[in-house]
């Protein structure tokens, strides 16, 4: 940790501020230039508030040298972690991933024949919302624990390990009974009390990151799962809010490399909510594909224009097959399988 | 709302969605031009998902004309609404309301401390956070059902209202009955189980703006909460997040006049959340006074450096008395009480 | 062009607005709905300023139906333009291209040596810096003329044409003379006299996107381009500023698809400048093939530590030729050459 | 400047780079961690190009402790720079200064009539743009020669100086000869060989922010043409760009505080251009003075709907001095005349 005073500042100031640190155990080393004094902080800084040093009115700028999260950091963890889902393995060298299904549970039929269409077009996993995110109280809610059901039967006939989003604490039992991959959707990647309930189970999560969260923020977010106990965390790329109004999201793939450099765990990438567009979808799940994400989660639905919500985005199976495909060509590209 | 359809649409899928509509009740007032054919529809379409819609590959295009949300806009609520919080009047014409105290309650003998400054200042609700959302799981939580004890006692010797932040649907009693205004962080602002759960009490709710949340999320977040029961909202804006690296956030101070003409509910500005720094604390709640808002809500430390939580961002006692005294001013000139 | 008038707007407002537009030889149509009366305007409104109309207090909205550029819309030139670059063609079905070279030209030696790199590696065409943008009057601003000709000698050793940035109009008649695609850099897409001024030659210009330019500015950019007489225009993509600290700029691929979907032109994209570090350029190059770009653009140094500018993003010759390699095996999956 | 170097980074790397630094006749402090080797940088780094260090793959994170910018810094010019614009000072202590007038000069009566209502409503200065920076190639681009000729008979009349926005190098000699305060409009806030070219001159410069320009950007920008000779310097905020839809540009007040926390020059604010809403331009503007700006910049036209260009944004006289009025008390407020 670097720490900036002003010119001017005085010396019993300054004494102080070493002092504080040098009572936590960390060394302090003094630069004097001629418009700033600097310190340079070398220890665990990792429970320092950087933004509450700033109240010191003499301080002009703190600026961290280490990463705030640990468990998370390649540095301490440098080999790639491979989570286990009920037997499907994501990250590493493994094979890339493909979940399919569609955004909402719609009936037992439905999510059914999908998973079906999912497997048989080469998917591996199967995903349903059960619980809904929506932005109008006027819009569809989701089925609830009878999603929940019609997931686990689908699962039942196929084999399809199944993802469903947990929006409240009060359904992890039901979750963990049931879901084989528990997602935490944008909107809840913040939700801290959350957070550490699912960091109390074995579980593996599916942690999106949030729409306008920085990558060091969704890190953090992956540092509350694994601190209080559950490593089996997968990260999932979804698209960011920027200025840009051709698209829902902007769809940022640059994280991939940029997580597997600072961290030891998987990433997958969602083009359906990134993008909004079915049209739009296969060209950036081959794109993650040559990025070198480990997976890609995808909106299918059979009839798109009758869907409960985020038909727009989904694709029909038969494009799902088509996509998976070119993406299996390209992977073998890279020199993974698929 | 209206529907753009490609050029070369087959009138069949004309036909089928004009059919559509008139089902649900809705009159199609159709517009052919050269380029596009246009679908004028008329009705309550508050209901219909637009985004959904574009999942027809004929569909190019979907506009709302009428705002998504009913309860709190203004053209069906054209009077202001007054929101009372144990007494204390806000929106409308009412005097500008000064919400002040720590952003975490550190201890019995602070908050308590604090209530006395705030109130002696000319502060007329007391705020601090007991349950508190931090980036870090190694960063201070807060102190719980403690911090909401203490609070209480401060409001008993003090008789300031008290405000503090919920985080999840758990602490809803305790909130109700201890807290007179309950808020509802930026990061919880679509955790719409917690939203849906405050629509059904009777408390005043604080809604602050997400991060990254467009005025109209913000509002039909609002919407969840009166839409279940509860319609005692006040909105609160606290900086949005933006390319710019110089300030924690960019304070976005047109929403208090473009909240005024599309809702009814009152606004009030948090200018230390929005800044992140204490030396632009004032300069930005006396133009939030100017610039028309209902409220501003303060933080406020003896000694900020020892803060446990955001000193940077506090003002000291008599630097928040000046801001008051300022701001009163400022509040004659434009035609209102503080 | 759709427009939205208040409720309670007079007749006498509604009568002088209907009449505004027939007299311009538009069609209106009235749609008349219980909160607001809309007004559907059929013909060529793409001289209309749909902002300008917002000054009448009686109109709440004004959205357009067609796109406000012509000349680059697909709509009206549904083929594919491909650009022609001294013999190279961009855009279509033809190959994927790319562009290598330095940052900046610093030398007769670097730029002749770097471009037999390009070439060998694979590369089509060589691009060099001879007039630099910089965000610093203390920074190299590169060599001008001196660059330029060292760029035409590396032309003549090579056979690869050249491609550098024209930052003011009065050097138009240099770049006429000895560069083969003129580049449009990042902070003057929105020059418009430069813009003006580039219609008049018949140079292909490489046009880039500004860093907050939304796809709808950065196309009507091309149309003024157009709009002057110069049809041999080819976009690209280089990253858009957005809140995320990790990488200088977020990659934005969707646009090549967008791109696709609204005009006709070629679309390339930029790695180097999107993420500003060497070690994510590969992968997002890859991903830019996989995309469905019509070519790259890369940065290429022999010894990016000692390079005048950029060096950060810039890979090394050998790195180059790996790429190119990966990317071509990409390109065949998706069929088409590279 | 501090240079965070990667764990295992050989020793005869380390070496290198102290080397290079003391060649430069800085003095190098290390400061070795457990994970990480840092240096500090002493002496003056200004012309160090601290993205140009990441090149060295051993370097982790660079990061500045001084300011790039040297004349544009309060550090190194501690009062106040008030500059003169033929006769109005702008700055300081002194006055705030209200500049009104159309967004663009339409014709000699219209523009010598609003010069005499901006006169009489209280303002300083006559604004009126002659060469017009449009999106669309389709729009009107402003009368140019003649639009100047014009603002200096209205300037003969009233006596008010007048301002106007130049867009490239070769109208530089008609704007010194006949414009009193030149304005460089936001879109060429990094048209480097235009800030060149002023910085050559003596005429006073509005530099307007960038839409998507932080604030250090900003100021590098004057600091270009401060260090080409031109002092005189004026800076404008006029919104930024985020996700945001409901307005047209985010107005950033807090850039103010910060601006003279960090410079010495004047600031003034364009709630017009910031807001694009002639309903929230009064708001925005009392808001700018609350906040401590040296003054405003508003759009005013007769006939807003009827204006030929941004009318949505223009106030009618009357109301831009009812805003003057307001705007005088809450000067008075804030201990500043107007």
């Amino acid at each position: 940790m670097i720490i900036t005073c002003k010119k001017g500042a005085p010396q019993a100031e300054i004494d102080k501020i070493v002092h504080d640190f040098e009572q936590r155990g960390l060394e302090v080393n003094l630069i004097t230039g001629k418009d700033y004094n600097v310190f340079g902080i070398v220890g665990d800084t990792t429970n320092i508030d950087d933004k509450q040093m700033m109240s010191n009115p003499w301080i002009e700028n703190v600026q961290r040298v280490s990463a705030p999260y640990k468990k998370v950091n390649r540095l301490f963890h440098p080999q790639d972690t491979v989570v286990d889902v009920a037997g499907i393995k994501v990250g590493g060298k493994e094979k890339i991933v493909v979940i399919g299904g569609p955004c909402s549970v719609e009936g037992l039929e439905q999510i059914c024949d999908l998973a079906h269409d999912v497997k048989e077009a080469g998917g591996c996993m199967l995903r349903g919302g059960a619980y809904k995110p929506r932005t109008s109280p006027y819009a569809f809610q989701g089925l609830g624990s009878k999603g929940i059901e019609y997931l686990v039967e689908a699962r039942r006939q196929t084999g399809l390990p199944i993802v469903s989003e947990i929006m409240s604490i009060d359904k992890i039992d039901e979750f963990v009974e049931n879901v084989d991959l528990i997602q935490v959707g944008a909107r809840n990647m913040q939700n801290f009390d959350l957070l550490k309930a699912l960091g109390k189970i074995n579980k593996p999560i599916l942690l999106k990151r949030g729409l306008c969260n920085t990558i060091e923020e969704w890190l953090m977010s992956a540092e509350y799962i694994m601190a209080s106990g559950n490593e089996n965390v997968i990260l999932c790329e979804r698209g960011i809010r920027t200025f840009e109004k051709y698209t829902r999201n902007t769809l940022d793939l640059s994280v991939v490399q940029i997580v597997k450099r600072k961290s030891h765990l998987p990433i997958i990438i969602d083009p359906s909510h990134a993008t909004g567009d079915w049209e739009l979808v296969e060209s950036m799940a081959l794109a993650a594909i040559a990025a070198g994400a480990d997976g890609l989660i995808v909106e299918v639905h059979r009839n798109p224009e009758c869907a409960w919500s985020d038909g727009q985005q989904c694709l029909k199976p038969e494009k799902f097959k088509t996509m998976i495909e070119k993406g299996r060509a390209i992977a073998n590209v890279i020199g993974r399988g698929m």
